[in-house]
């Protein structure tokens, strides 16, 4: 019997060069046509996160599929961090800087207190850019990160070197 | 006792003049926040669209969110819809107007077979634009609308006009 991991490397399609030239684009479209693989994935985060999460947080727009799943799953509130002028004000706003110039993200104020360990959601780890502004967001916000979970993860961009927690999930690695 | 729609009324916060002046915007946030009633949506959701469904369809961004907790519920593949540039190659495209320019949405070629009955769900119906153009792509690509749903409703921009299936469910609808 095939593992969750072998499934996914099965699952997951890799277009190449694309959005640019040299990019190996991996799929998540592939998992989601698959109701299964779903289930099955949402099994496996629930079991793997850390069991004093009080939020669920998810990244624009690819962590909202899983983060809500989770979140739905362990019956926790669900957060979304989203991209610039999408969230009405109040909010709390994180500048960070990219491979080029710079982006920042954006979450509700008040919908995260002092007291929640946060769980971050998204569908990659990469350079972990994004998901280390989605933890300096939280930290701003006053809450504790509790952990990260990531359906696949790109060992060799070392995403994992930016990140503060140590309770990090992901289900399947690419190497290419 | 409250019914959902009178707990959906309560809990929507409306924040005016976002995004811009006269538009009284109203923050999805705060349901995320209370997973009771989210379970409640979900519940309502499955009870009340078609029995017929082979795919449910969400649009990018805030339709990912209760779009794929129905499929998960329905057992049912998911399907995003996106903002162009998004999608790897293949992909099927519909450019369509809106009040100021024109826009496009995109789905992955070949999620979607001949034989599928389509559910098309996103948070908000307000005029029906990129509802009316989910639809359109969805029959671009060969495949039948089956219905629509959305969390909220603004019935006074008659956005229920625009669109073919007569099976729309909405949870709760604002007048102002």
């Amino acid at each position: 019997m095939k593992t969750l991991e072998q499934k996914l490397e099965k699952e997951i399609l890799t277009i190449n060069d694309f959005p640019k030239k040299g990019i190996a684009f991996k799929d998540l479209q592939s998992i989601l046509s698959n109701p299964e693989l779903v289930s099955d994935i949402v099994e496996s985060f629930v079991n793997q996160i850390e069991k004093n999460v009080t939020v669920i947080v998810g990244l624009e727009s690819r962590g909202f599929l899983f983060g809500m799943l989770i979140a739905k799953e362990l019956g926790l509130p669900f957060v979304m961090l989203r991209k610039p002028g999408k969230l009405p004000p109040p909010v709390i706003n994180l500048k960070y800087l990219k491979e080029y110039g710079s982006d920042s993200i954006e979450i509700r104020e008040g919908v995260i207190s002092e007291n929640d360990k946060v769980h971050i959601h998204d569908d990659l780890l990469a350079t972990g850019g994004s998901a280390k502004a989605a933890q300096d967001l939280i930290k701003k916000s006053g809450a504790e990160v509790s952990g990260f979970s990531f359906v696949m993860e790109l060992p060799r961009l070392k995403g994992r070197d930016v990140l503060d927690s140590r309770s990090i999930v992901s289900l399947v690695k690419f190497n290419n």
